[in-house]
């Protein structure tokens, strides 16, 4: 968590919402990103979704069964569904989101029980740290 | 959705599961796209993901509130939130997903209240034309 840590300081430095994202399999990183939402001007350019498609790239596999996914922040509603479509199987975020998370927060994508697959999660790992992360970024903005 | 029933034809052609989605804004296509997850080996490259990537690019601006999303099939979980993330204005879609659908086939992304946006949703138009296409390509992979 660390690590998407330091990616969502990088996202900061660019000036975008600070989210990072890393993906780790067998204890090797095959993917690290951050939200890439201003700088591309995607709405679809979240830490995630960037890590998934590195991560798929990397490994030659659209199914990330063997992977888990490591985020700040917890994933919104498009990121949570990406969890299920390209099958992560684990997803460990650090600070919850209580309107836009879709991993418990705001609502879950996890309680329809059609879905072909269903992460394994885990939250508030280094949650302060994100959390003060996002705060000071959101206070800085305020000041402009 | 003619002309997204159209890019859902060129998906099958491409080996692809046949969905297909255009954006239009005030009559204009401003992007088409359909499922590419076969080829570039993405489990993000759904036909609705790459027409709002498109969709932004074209008009230079994250937010697609003017926009109608014309879609064959009833969007994923992954999609049905990229819906609310990018602000589509209008989603109209095909064929509705039991199983996989989010806006309102299997779950409904808009059921939370915290979210910061709500597409107008309309479903069934060229529903039987989509889901004879999907049944066909599913019929013909059966057979290999």
């Amino acid at each position: 968590m660390s690590l998407a840590y330091n990616q969502a300081l990088e996202a900061w430095k660019a000036d975008e919402v600070p989210v990072g994202a890393v993906v780790v399999v067998d204890g090797e990183i095959v993917a690290s990103a951050h939200n890439e939402v201003e700088s591309t001007g995607d709405p679809t350019a979240h830490a995630e979704i960037l890590a998934i498609t590195q991560a798929a790239s990397f490994l030659g596999d659209q199914r990330l069964n063997a992977m888990t996914l490591y985020v700040t922040k917890e994933p919104c509603p498009m990121c949570s569904g990406a969890m299920i479509m390209s099958r992560v199987g684990r997803v460990v975020f650090g600070i919850s989101d209580p309107k836009m998370g879709f991993l418990g927060g705001a609502g879950d994508v996890r309680e329809v029980s059609t879905l072909n697959h269903y992460p394994i999660v885990t939250s508030g790992v280094l949650s302060e740290e994100c959390h003060a992360l996002l705060q000071a970024f959101f206070a800085e903005k305020r000041k402009k």
